[in-house]
Order: structure tokens, then sequence, then C-alpha cells
């Protein structure tokens, strides 16, 4: 299965159909199969690239190196092996960071961005002793925090999410949990990054989905971006959390669809 | 990540978790990745290995040799390389063939299976033409397959269901056409392979799960299944098709908990 080795570090990807490349980046402590439904859905018509982020899946889980110019490095060093120039980028939670991150290094790989529940100085909006909780209490910490990311339409309809959101998390092989750590405490982690006074040099077509029952990333955090790139539209989905693409899948694609025939035509 | 050669054949797996090992075979057309929500609800207590038959995926995709024996023996040859003495089988349609088929080759490796939507001598239940039907226009006629496939209730409440199920098939590099023809032309394939007069020779406990809505293996053809192996279960599904695990991931995720719990302690 292919990598491609960047800075010492194997990042796995698949690469499913042909059309106008589109890249899909995961939330962290997931891994790429949460595009599943979409990939299969775009991959008629277009040419459907997954990656596993450092630390994550299938990819190298190095002890450091998590800050997010680095990550996002890792995605490009992916589009070159596929001699890919330009794509359409999406992005959930860090995939939304990795997609920010890449329109201000390297704009002229972007043609239009989908960020799904997202933000940035994601930290300096935590609650008090936040750090601290995860730093106890990893497991317990996050899974608390994944019970109010997940919609409440979701957790009546599709039980099943919020357990793999949980397993994800939980297993080891996947996502190891010095990685949320090491990547917490990087000044330029997930976590840190903060690049608001930047967000309005993003120039290519932009739009933001917040779920309205995600505390993981509120839709405060998401209207910020929206606010402040050129022209990003916000769409705020009732009963959905953080996790759009897999809380409801069908939904997500038609609106994907709709995004990447206007920009990718 | 991790390939075995067997025959030649490079044959992907994954395996996340320790404890009791669950190996998951999945359908026709298909990858592993349709366990999703099982591997990752399943990882927190066992080790779950999930494969890309060959054919399928990230495993190689030969000119021939899709017998369902030689596919089986790319099953157990996993389960050497990752030192698995024993396992619980779940297969769903030819994973429930190639579980049967392990039963008879190598009875020792099992201690209970679980079979989703299967049967054997499928060839002979076809409509006429059926065949011919799939030579003339492969793509229409496993469409509507297809469409008869997965379950009311599913298309309703998941119709990303569906949407996946086609959109595996759709996709070049997860299933060449080519093998779906191969296949089916094989005298020892999975339209071909009977055993009927064998079933009795399945020792281990077994649950036959059937989709009320399906038509690719009906109930009938689950049901003989169920008669014919000593001690089978059968549990026949509401508004559900072929695919129980991707359809009711959460509802199946119960009830193979409940089987796993009482073979495998």
């Amino acid at each position: 299965m292919p990598h491609v080795k960047h800075n010492g570090v194997n990042i796995y990807y698949e690469s499913y159909g042909k059309g106008f490349p589109i890249v899909f980046l995961h939330p962290f402590s997931t891994n790429g199969n949460i595009w599943h439904f979409q990939t299969f859905n775009f991959a008629r018509t277009h040419q459907c690239v997954i990656i596993d982020e450092r630390g994550h899946g299938r990819s190298d889980k190095p002890q450091q190196g998590y800050a997010i110019p680095e990550m996002a490095a890792d995605v490009l060093a992916v589009l070159d092996e596929l001699h890919i120039d330009k794509a359409v980028f999406v992005g959930n939670s860090i995939g939304g960071i990795l997609t920010m991150q890449i329109n201000l290094d390297a704009p002229h790989r972007v043609v239009g961005n989908v960020i799904i529940s997202s933000g940035t100085n994601l930290g300096a909006g935590f609650p008090p002793g936040a750090m601290a909780a995860f730093q106890q209490d990893l497991v317990g910490a996050f899974s608390g925090l994944m019970d109010n990311a997940v919609g409440s339409r979701t957790k009546r309809e599709r039980p099943e999410v919020l357990d793999l959101i949980k397993g994800y998390f939980l297993a080891e092989q996947n996502f190891p949990q010095r990685v949320f750590l090491t990547a917490a405490g990087d000044p330029n982690g997930l976590f840190n990054w903060n690049i608001t006074a930047r967000l309005k040099d993003i120039r290519k077509p932009t739009i933001v989905f917040a779920g309205e029952d995600d505390q993981a990333t509120p839709v405060a955090s998401n209207k910020l971006l929206a606010d402040n790139i050129p022209g990003a539209q916000l769409r705020v989905l009732n009963g959905i959390g953080h996790f759009y693409e897999i809380e409801r899948p069908d939904d997500f694609s038609r609106d994907l669809r709709q995004f990447v025939t206007q920009v990718a035509t």
C-alpha cells in the first residue's frame, strides 16, 4: 500500500477514481477511513485522495514533530507523489487546520476549501483546567469531550458514530495517546496554532460547516473563520456535532458535490 | 502497511486491539473497511483482523485464482503471519462462504462463526438469464441487484449505504470488473461453490443472520445453511438487506458481542 516518506516519516495514503482531485483530511485521533462514504461516492467522478495524518492510522507515529506546518507539508508530499498540481481540500477539525495552513504555504495548490468543525487558536477557548484534565485522565477527559461533540440527532439515530469516535481514540495501533499529549504541547500544534491575523490571506473559495451541537469546536470558533476568510460562507447544521461527514454522510456528500461543482469545473 | 504474500498474491490486512481474535471477511466487490464500525468497537476488547480479500481493495488482483479454497487459504496465511491459532470468524456473503470453507479445511482454527447473508450453490438460485445479464451489462445488472439487496429501512434512514455499496463496485482501483466475471466463471468460485452435502461437517457454534429484504442471498438461502449446520441458529432481520454490519452497525455490534462472549470466554 502506498506511503510517501516525508522528512523520515511514512505517510499512508489511498487514491481512488479519476477526475479533478479532492483531498480529504481527517480529525485528530481518527484516520482516513472516516471519509469512507465520500470516498466511494466521489471516486465515480473525481480522484479522491485519503491521507492518514502522521500519528494516525497506518502512517508513522513519531515521538515529536506535530507542528501544523510540518503536518501540512506531509499532505503536499503526498500530492507531489501523485503528481497532483491542484485540488479541492476537505478538512475536518485538525484536517481543516491543515487545509488552512496549506492555503498559506502553497496557495497555488488550492482551488477551494471545505472546512468542517475547525478553528484557530483553539486552546485559548478551553475552559480553565481543561489541559490539566487531559494530562491527568486523558481517556476520561477525551471521552467527555466526545460525548459533547457528537450531535443529539446523531446519538439517537446513529449510535455507532460516537462509539466509533471513541474507539479510534482507544485503539493504540490507530492513535497512541502520547501523540495527543505531544501535539497538545507543541508550540505550533493543533491547540496553540494561531493564524487569526492571517485568515484574511486565504483567498480561495471556502465553505465552513459548523455543527450546532459541537462543543469541541463550537459555532463561534467556525464563525470566526468564516468572518475573516474573505468571501467564506458559513453553514450551521442543526442536530449535528463535530463530524458532519459521518453523522450525516448523505447530506454532506450532497453539499460537497455542490461546492466542488462550483469551484472545479 | 502489512501484507502477507500467499502463492504470489499480496493480501492486505489490518490488526487492531488485543484479546481473543475476531477475523472479519467482507462481501464481494467491497473491502475490509465495511467493518469499520465493528473494528473500533471490538478493538477495545479483542484483536480485530480485517482482510481485503484477493481481487479487492489494497490486495493484489490476479487475473485468475478466485476459487473459494484458494481465497480461504489467503485468510489462513494472514492468521499464520499474525501467529493467531484460533479465532471467531465473521463473514458477510462471500466472507461467509470463506468462513464455511475454513471450517472444512482447518476446523481447529475456528471457535465460532457469524455468517451474514450468505449461502452455498448460489448460482443455482439465480433467475434464468442472470449470468447473461451480468456479462452484457455488468454495471447495470449489478446496480439492479444492489437496489434489491439493501433493506427498505436502510434506504430510508441511511441512504449512504446503497451509495457506498455501488461506489465500491464502480471504483476500478477497489474492484476491477474483470474480477467479477473471472470469479463468476470459476468452477469453484463464489457462484458455483457448493458444499450443501458438507454443511453437516461444520461443527463450531454458528449464527446466521439473514436480511428479510435481501434479494441477493434471500432468507431461504441462509435458512438452508442454518438448517444443515448442526446447532446453527438463524436470525431474520426486519427491514434489513444484505449488509447488516453497515445497515445497522450498532445492532450488529451488540449481537456480535453477545455471540463472541458466549463462544470465546
